[in-house]
């Protein structure tokens, strides 16, 4: 056996994999992806645009780019990103391959084996996994409908060992689903100020709103712009046009900039030149904006008839929230309960999910179940949320 | 200024990127960049291919892939491997987002800070980087024209402190441009067997042969296949596709495949599944073997070039080799010559290249050069060669 790093020499597979297999079988309705629709990528659109690019543009798709991402491409998103008045010229912004790399590499900059991160619970697994994998001590703070508990946070916060990083998705939350209110946004600003901890805002699902009302709501931290935290910005492509683009975006301050992209470097030198180009392309054309608000009103439907479904037919101990946007709904379940059995018997009635215990950094709540309706028609929700909920009977009564 | 982590805080910015904005100017022949020429990228064939492709084939490359590689495509590539002989069932294959991110993912599997690894001098520079990234101890051994000093390698991986791993590139080196003798591989693994030092065989760009009389010596180590020796494949589609796909791979044995697939997981999720459809297509049409011909032609043709006019140009002092595939030719000044100095005359001439303490682990060796004929017609190269050796001769009398 060839002698690994330690780091590594700890990295255990997950469970989810296997899950995702299960995902796959086309007798199985599943809840479980944070996956698009394949129904729903603008395959046409793509293919056009990509086939009346100029061939100066299509040869350099095929050619090595900056690190920090094609010219072109960093100028139409610098656009796209000024009109959520986020503050691009006081920062600098780059490409990344997926925002998983983003959150990889800042995870590099941040975190030596056995320093403290904060993050939310539930948080996103794709985090939790990047912070693990560069040895972080990780501490959850639970989020309420509103937003991260701040008190809670507060007193985290002044513990002896400071924290490198709080790591935070106010938007949409994956998986808890829900979205910040502007009063949590503006206490959680007054706690972090002056605490020299920056803060890692995460917002791949932002774009993906349900109703005008809640606009306001939907301003990125980054976008108040507070003074005196480093407050460095994700996003993604992945959900507004596809994830296997793989590109995603860090908006951060010079002085993280500078140190991502030199971290960026040796990892694989640049983001796909040849999906940045079709990126590109696709703000330019305006398209961006059509398809966003086409994908908007599918997802908006798939979450009605899950919403629903969860309204007929779970029992009443069950608490969740109507989602604002986004993929996922939330189930907690009592307290000691083993989601975990309940995945048994949803797997048995043809219908797979993942418990929450895989979004707890950790790993002690089993009490919690996410849904995704992302990747599923209305019909399939209204056949597969039955089952979720007689399982659910099942094992809790 | 916030507080990054201590591997991070260590890594600077080199002088690489200056260099390569210069060589983007129009007025200037740069035979500095590892890019291939943008006029031979195969444009159109990409376009057509990516027109007939079937609708789910479409929507798959909008879609996440599973993190080890799309399936369609480790099957294709499967065959392309073991139509040279590479033992493919016997280990595991790995698509990655460019072998850039296969050594940086071997590097964090295998390096904590502090560890001894043993690379050829001169060496790759984005194999230097990931390396040094993960804090590693860079020991170098020198190679000659027929491969590494198998002498001073038995020496170094004797010493006390083990090595981690050795990393090498037999075929067409960069920047050496020297192709290892079948001896010299066999030699080597005789010194590395029972070792228990893993190998890192990086093979980009062992399809760009130049003669027939060379095929016996392109085998790759991995394809000798030698027992008790940990050896690591990567290669990649940039030399024989186009570099802007950010595509290569991985074969290595069961237990270190699992380890990367850990540590690629929280890095980017998948390697672009868009990418991975077109080089899927690309494989199965036939269409490979055909573009590498004609792109093999044009590198001889460059190399060609660039070796006569090394020959009717260059001071006798000057040792080089002549190319027998690849995109360099290494340039070596007497002992103590800053090649450094060479390059400003060359700069005033309007030719720039990259010299070669770059290429040196430890960063002291200043008396060499290398040279790309890869992005430059032979009229450039013609225009080219007699700066260069007017800069030398300046310097070195």
């Amino acid at each position: 056996m060839p002698k690994f790093s330690q780091s590594v020499s700890a990295l255990r597979s997950s469970a989810i994999r296997e899950l995702m297999s299960l995902a796959s079988r086309p007798d199985i309705i599943s809840f479980a992806g944070g996956m698009p629709g394949n129904d729903l990528f603008p395959v046409e659109e793509v293919g056009e645009l990509f086939r009346q690019l100029n061939p100066e543009a299509k040869q350099a798709a095929f050619q090595y780019g900056p690190t920090p991402g094609l010219p072109s491409l960093l100028e139409s998103l610098s656009g796209y990103l000024e009109r959520k008045r986020l503050p691009v010229q006081k920062n600098r912004l780059m490409i990344t391959t997926g925002s998983q790399q983003a959150l990889s590499i800042l995870a590099r900059a941040f975190i030596d084996p056995g320093d403290r991160v904060l993050t939310e619970y539930p948080c996103f697994i794709g985090a939790i996994a990047a912070f693990r994998a560069c040895g972080a001590d990780i501490l959850s703070i639970p989020v309420d409908e509103e937003g991260i508990d701040t008190g809670m946070l507060q007193e985290m916060a002044a513990r002896s060992s400071p924290a490198k990083f709080l790591y935070l998705t106010p938007c949409f939350h994956n998986p808890a689903g829900i979205l910040y209110t502007t009063e949590r946004k503006h206490r959680l600003i007054e706690v972090m100020q002056g605490l020299d901890i920056p803060v890692i805002e995460d917002d791949a699902y932002g774009d993906l709103w349900f109703s005008e009302e809640d606009r306001g709501r939907l301003q990125p931290l980054k976008s108040i712009d507070p003074e005196g935290i480093d407050l460095c910005y994700t996003g993604s492509f992945s959900k507004i046009l596809g994830p296997g683009l793989r590109l995603g975006w860090l908006l951060a301050p010079e002085a993280i900039h500078e140190k991502c992209e030199l971290i960026k470097q040796p990892a694989d030198a640049c983001s796909p030149s040849f999906t940045q180009v079709i990126a590109d392309a696709f703000i330019r054309s305006g398209r961006i904006d059509s398809y966003i608000a086409s994908v908007r009103q599918q997802y908006r439907l798939r979450a009605s008839a899950m919403a629903a479904g969860l309204r007929k037919c779970l029992p009443d101990y069950v608490r969740w929230n109507e989602p604002k946007g986004g993929f996922y709904i939330w189930l907690t379940l009592p307290e000691g309960t083993a989601a975990a059995e309940i995945l048994k018997h949803a797997i048995d009635g043809g219908v797979v999910f993942v418990t929450g215990s895989t979004f707890d950094p950790e790993g002690r709540r089993t009490n919690a179940i996410r849904l995704s309706y992302c990747n599923n028609t209305p019909e399939e929700i209204e056949r597969g949320i039955p089952i979720v909920a007689s399982a659910i009977r099942t094992v809790c009564g």
